[in-house]
């Protein structure tokens, strides 16, 4: 690791209480949301391991991220479901297009693949539940979501640029088309530039206080451990689910994700019913999307939720569920 | 009113704890969600007094209900800082121009000036501290924001199109150009469309839960009564002031926004220390902005704070700081 655990979050946040009679937002006082979006600048910086000064959170969820990024033709480069994209396919794609940009997700939530990225230098959506090193990897504009790994509320997405996307950024010859997420005035109000901070949009105070909180928790625990957390519970959770007789969907080791668990669907059970008594329990766990749709369940273990205790709950849960459905049909036969 | 309190805002928010192992986000079930999101659906069609059904928050400050209602050349008709237009000037403006939209801000918190909007017919932003009557005033398109007579957090942004301004929406030729405000797909997470609830975006439940619950109290309260009770607060405020030698800066009482209140920066007093008096004390009024920048101060009562007692507080208070400021100018000399 690069980038230490910023000190600044290892302090507890104080927020004083305030008769707020100005013209709105009824929030706390400027002053105090410009420290704590200060601090969430420095916990994104530790997440993603990089030292860009153009590090901050779009009040938006995820997608906002990569609208923020960039607007392009694109030719996408697919590779079959559960399988992640090897280094020459990106390479001859590369060689062929001849892109600008270069877009690849990490972690795919639908398929449950993990993409390795290092080396590749592109642009791409980070995770912290399994190595991303921004700026080792040469990395020039990276984004994620504030309610997954981060444990935040959704709402804000931590974004950041390179050095050498920030000044493309800045030496644009047309203006950003989409005033929300003008990086030239955004990265202004969150203090990214050298100058006075200006006031671009009204900051959802709580979400700061919430994703401060999620990065400061991070910061806390050391990104290698949770890094290490996340592995250790997918692993447990998938000799757990094989000993039981699933087969997961991804079926190398290396291309899967250890945040969502993609499972196929097996023929000998009635699956739905199976669902509906984890719902009863009010367990939930979802169903497939995109190329997995009807095809896999998914399982996530993300921030707070990936502990071996949960993993073994959920475990015994599934196992009550399938014992029920099955005697179920034989109670019908 | 033609639009009565829903009932369904009447009923106490309960939300299920459930175990959450779904590949994210960590928060509530989405069928809880959508019960909310129809609740909220309700309170704003009550809130604009309308009963368009694409009507929605979008997740995004206040600014963002601008950038998704129209993206245009304007042609800027400006009033004096501290007056509204008069209906001919608009007339005359719209005759000269003659715009594909009129786009008119009700309440000016820059200014402290309310403009008159009814029997115009335009895009205009909301504000539920004064009349707005969206359907009897045929408004087209409208949107406000969560944080300041809603009382909920910042993060949505409740917008509502006409019959006809969805017609013209579902008929583009050209696709919108930005997918988090496409309102052919947010209507349709938000169901305002016949046929299944799609997903869009990761919508932050807990802005959700907050706005739910600022809609809620406005419905409990009654709009006529919050309308009111905005007014008579600023009346109080405006006596107050004047009687301890403030002037208030916009001069005529019609043209005054009952929300935010203006105040002429005053020449007998350092006013920088009666603002850091105030800011000792926990209390925050702000300073003017654009046009009033140097030249007022603003004072919100919006919401949960616009009650007598928190104006008898304030103006008690800036009584004190005067006193003590003065004090001080003798006491130095």
């Amino acid at each position: 690791m690069d980038i230490d655990p910023p000190e600044v979050l290892k302090n507890p946040l104080t927020v004083t209480t305030k008769l707020l009679m100005g013209p709105g937002p009824s929030s706390c006082s400027p002053r105090v949301l410009q420290a704590i979006m200060d601090d969430i600048k420095e916990g994104i910086q530790y997440a993603f391991q990089t030292k860009n000064e153009l590090t901050l959170a779009i009040s938006g969820s995820g997608h906002t991220g990569m609208e923020a990024v960039f607007s392009a033709t694109v030719n996408i480069v697919s590779s079959k479901p559960g399988v992640s994209l090897k280094l020459s396919e990106i390479a001859n794609a590369i060689e062929r297009v001849k892109p600008k940009l270069l877009f690849i997700v990490q972690g795919d939530s639908s398929t449950g693949v993990l993409q390795p990225v290092d080396d590749l230098g592109p642009i791409c959506p980070s995770l912290c539940a399994v190595p991303f090193d921004m700026d080792r990897w040469g990395v020039d504009a990276a984004y994620t979501c504030s309610q997954k790994i981060l444990g935040a509320p959704p709402g804000l997405a931590p974004i950041s640029f390179s050095p050498k996307a920030r000044d493309v950024i800045l030496s644009r010859k047309t203006p950003v088309p989409v005033y929300y997420w003008d990086m030239t005035l955004l990265g202004r109000q969150w203090n990214c530039f050298d100058g006075n901070r200006i006031y671009h949009h009204t900051v959802s105070a709580n979400l700061l206080y919430g994703l401060r909180e999620g990065l400061a928790i991070i910061a806390d625990e050391g990104l290698e451990h949770v890094i290490q957390r996340h592995g250790t519970c997918a692993k447990r959770l998938y000799h757990g689910l094989e000993k039981m007789g699933f087969k997961l969907y991804v079926e190398q080791d290396d291309d899967r994700l250890c945040s969502v668990t993609t499972v196929s669907i097996p023929e000998w059970i009635h699956w739905d019913d199976v669902v509906l008594y984890l719902r009863r329990q009010n367990v939930t766990i979802s169903g497939g999307l995109g190329p997995t749709a009807g095809k896999a369940f998914r399982i996530g273990l993300m921030g707070y939720n990936a502990t071996l205790q949960n993993v073994i709950y959920l475990l015994n849960v599934l196992q009550e569920a399938i014992d029920y459905v099955k005697l179920l049909k034989i109670s019908k036969l």
